[in-house]
C-alpha cells in the first residue's frame, strides 16, 4: 500500500493532489510530498524495510510512490543501498575516532543522482508521463538518459554545449536525445523551464522536483540502517542546491517519528566550494541571506550559483547545530588525494570538497573526536580525471631490465631519505 | 574458523603448505587452494552465509583466508555482492526470455578485479607481506594501488610506459609507486617475473596468484544466492587468462557439492575478442591446443595473448556444453551501445565483448530462448570512454530559446520520418 497522501506547500501550508507541479499555486511555495505518518506506525517496520530488495525501494513506504504502482513499474537500475565503511585512516589523519563514509560512488550511473531520478522517474511515469527531461551538466544527465534508456521511456537532456567531451560522451552512450545548448548553465536552465511549460514532459527538478527530492531521504534512512538502526551524530553533505543535506535531516526526523531509531539528536553540516558558496556565505557571515553568485570552481556538480534549498539548509544546519564551511579548488584536490591515499575511494571533486570541509570543521574543533560521523562521497572520480591531472603520474619511468628497476628504486628511496 | 588446508597442484596432484607459491616444483603446474570440504557440511549454510556482510567475504568460509585471520585484518574496501539484475530489454533484443545482467562495474574500484585483488591481498598479509605489487594494463593497476592505499599496505604497480595518459592518472591517484616500463605489456610482465624473484614483494598474479584467483568463485557464489539459491542454466564471461570463467565453474560446483543449491546442470560459455581470442580459436577449431597471439583490439582489459588458464577454461566450457565465440571491435562498440539503450549500464569494452558475444551465441541457436541466462559485465565505461567516442554525441545544437529547440526538433523528427 501506499501512504502518500498528496503535496502540501512548504511555506503557506496548503494542501494539493498528487500532480506534476512544484510550486504552490498561492504563494508559490516549494511543494513538498505529504505522507500518512499515523498509518505507518507498526506497519513500516525494521522487518518489513529489511524483506524489501538492496536498493532505495526497500523503504518505498516512505518515498513518495503513487498508490497503485506495480514494483515491476519503477524506473529502477538498483541504485542506492551502496556500502557504509568505516574510514580509521582517513579518521587518523583527520583526528576523528569514528569516521565513516557512504559510499555513493558505486550507483548505477556512479553517484548519488541515481537516487532522485529513481524516485522521479517512477512519479513521472505513473502520472503518465513517457518522456523524461533535465539541465544538466553532468552526473544528473547520465542518470536521466540511463534510467530513461532502461526503462524505455523516452529523454530529452540539455546541456551546456561547451561540456567537456567525455561527459557529452557518458551521456550520450544511452541513446538518449542529447540538446547541446549555446551558453552557460543558467541560459540552458531557463530554456528547460520554457520548454516545462511547451511540451508535456516530467522534468526531473522542475514539474516533478517533489517527488525528485525526496529519493536523497534513502541515504539517511541507509546510513541509520547500517549503523544497526542508529543515527550518526554528525553528517557532512555536500550543497549544491541544497536539498540533499535537508533531505538526510528529514529522513532521521522521519525514521525518529516511527521509532524506527532511539531518539537522539544528530547534526547536519553543509560543504560548499569557495567559487560557488552562496549557502555557506550566508551562514558564515551571519546574514542568512542567501545571495546568488557567479559560480567559478573546478567542483561543477556543486556549482548552482542561485540554490533553490539554500534556506531550509540553513535551517537543517542551524536548527541540529550543525556548520557551514567552504574550500579553495586547491584544498579540493588535495582532498580528492587524501581521501584516495588513505581509504583507497576516487571520488569526483565534490566529494573533494565534502572530505576538505570535513578537515577543516574537525580543525576548528567544530567536530569533535568522538562524535560517529559520516561524509557523503557522491560522485566517482573516474569522471572528473583533470581535477588531479598535473598532480598525479608515475614515480619513475625505466627500461624493462631488473637492473634499471634496482637503480631507479635506490635513486628513489635516497630522494625520499629525510635531510637529502 | 578456516576451512583452508594447503594447495595442490592441478595437474600431478601434490599437496603442499599454505605459501606465497604458484607452481609445483615437482611438475610446475599451477596450484590451487585445498579445502575441507566435509568439515563445511553443516557449518556452512544458506544461514552462515547471509548472517555475513554484503561483500565477498560473506563466502570467507569459501574463501582462502588463512587460519587464524582476523576480520578486521582484511585488505577489504567492500568489493563483491554487486547487483544481478534482471535484462528484459536486452533479452528482447536478442531473443532471450530469462536473462540477467551480474552488474561488477559497483566495485570499489569499479572492475571485478577488486575481488580478486581483496582476497590475494588478504591472504599476502597473513603470509607476511607489507608490499603489493602487480603488471597491468588498467583495472588490476587500479584495483591494487587501491586496495593498498585502504589498507595501509604499500605496492608497486608496473605498467607500460605508453598506456592511455587517464588510465594511469586514475591508478596513480591512490599515491602508490606506479612504475612505468618502456615496453609493451609483455615486456612488463616479463620483467615483474624477475623482480618477484628478487623482492619480497606479494605479485598478485604470480607468487600468491592461487589465492588471487579463488577471489572469481564470488561471482558464481553471488549468481546462485541472488536466484534465490538456484543455478542458472548459462552463464556467459569474458575471457583474458580464462581464469574468472572456470572459477564460476568451481564456484557452481561447491555449491553443488555442498547442497547449498539443488544439482542442476549448467553451462558456461567464454567471449573473447577477435584480435585477441587464443582460446576461442583453439574451442572453434576443434584443435583443443591454445596458440599464442599477439593482442591487436580495443578490449585491452581482455588483452593476453598467451593465457595460463586457457585449457582449464576450455575444459569447463566443453564439459558444461558451453560455447566460445569472438567477436570484432566494431561488433564490440555495437554492443557496448546496445547495453546502454536497452538497460541503462554503460560498460567497458570488455562487457562489450561479453554482450556481442551474447548476442552471437544467442543468434546460433547455442543459448535456448528460455535458458536462464547470466552475463557477466566486469568493467565500467567511463574507463574506456574513447570506445564509443567517435559514435555518440548530441542529437543536436542550438541557441538557448524556445524557437530554437522547437524548430530543431521538428528539423529532427522529420529527419527521423521513414521514406524520406
Amino acid at each position: 500500500m501506499s501512504y502518500v497522501q498528496g503535496l502540501k506547500c512548504r511555506e503557506c501550508g496548503r494542501e494539493t493532489g498528487l500532480a506534476a507541479v512544484h510550486v504552490c499555486e498561492f504563494c508559490f511555495g516549494p511543494l513538498e510530498v505529504r505522507y500518512d505518518y499515523d498509518a505507518m506506525a507498526g506497519n513500516v517496520t525494521h522487518a518489513s524495510i529489511a524483506a524489501g530488495p538492496p536498493t532505495i525501494w526497500r523503504y518505498a513506504d516512505l518515498l513518495p510512490e503513487l498508490p497503485g504502482t506495480d514494483p515491476a513499474d519503477r524506473v529502477d537500475l538498483g541504485a542506492g543501498f551502496t556500502p557504509l565503511v568505516p574510514a580509521p585512516r582517513l579518521g587518523a589523519a583527520l583526528g576523528l575516532e569514528d569516521l565513516w563514509l557512504k559510499n555513493d560512488t558505486v550507483n548505477p550511473t556512479w553517484s548519488f543522482k541515481d537516487r532522485v531520478v529513481s524516485v522521479a522517474l517512477t512519479a513521472a511515469r505513473a502520472l503518465g508521463f513517457d518522456t523524461a527531461a533535465c539541465a544538466s551538466t553532468g552526473n544528473l544527465a547520465h542518470s536521466v538518459a540511463a534510467h530513461a534508456a532502461g526503462s524505455g521511456m523516452s529523454a530529452y537532456v540539455f546541456i551546456p554545449s561547451d561540456l567537456e567531451t567525455a561527459k557529452v560522451q557518458a551521456a550520450a552512450v544511452y541513446g538518449q536525445h542529447l540538446v547541446a545548448v549555446k551558453g552557460n548553465y543558467d541560459d540552458v536552465n531557463r530554456l528547460c523551464a520554457e520548454v516545462a511549460g511547451e511540451y508535456g514532459w516530467a522534468f526531473v527538478n522542475v514539474n516533478v522536483r517533489p517527488y525528485y527530492a525526496e529519493g536523497s531521504k534513502t541515504i539517511g534512512f541507509e546510513i541509520a540502517e547500517q549503523l544497526g538502526w542508529r543515527l550518526p551524530d554528525h553528517v557532512v553533505a555536500p550543497m549544491a542546491s541544497g536539498s540533499m543535506l535537508t533531505k538526510i535531516d528529514k529522513g532521521f526526523t522521519e525514521l525518529t517519528r516511527l521509532e524506527l531509531v532511539a531518539a537522539a539528536p544528530w547534526k547536519v553540516s553543509g560543504a560548499q566550494a569557495t567559487g560557488c558558496s552562496p549557502i555557506a556565505r550566508a551562514h558564515k557571515d551571519g546574514s542568512g541571506v542567501v545571495r546568488p553568485v557567479r559560480p567559478d570552481t573546478i567542483a561543477k556538480s556543486l556549482a548552482i550559483g542561485d540554490p533553490a534549498d539554500g534556506y531550509y539548509a540553513l535551517d537543517a544546519v542551524e536548527r541540529t547545530g550543525g556548520a557551514m564551511e567552504d574550500v579553495s579548488d586547491t584544498e579540493i584536490v588535495d582532498a580528492i588525494q587524501l581521501l584516495a591515499r588513505t581509504e583507497g575511494l576516487f571520488a569526483e571533486t565534490a566529494g573533494g570538497v565534502t572530505v576538505a570541509v570535513l578537515r577543516k570543521l574537525a580543525a576548528q574543533g567544530r567536530i569533535e573526536p568522538s562524535e560517529r560521523t559520516v561524509a557523503v562521497i557522491s560522485g566517482v572520480g573516474l569522471k572528473t580525471l583533470d581535477a588531479v591531472a598535473d598532480r598525479v603520474g608515475p614515480a619513475f619511468t625505466i627500461n624493462a631490465g631488473l637492473d634499471d628497476f634496482t637503480a631507479a628504486l635506490s635513486l628513489s628511496a635516497r630522494a625520499e631519505t629525510p635531510g637529502r
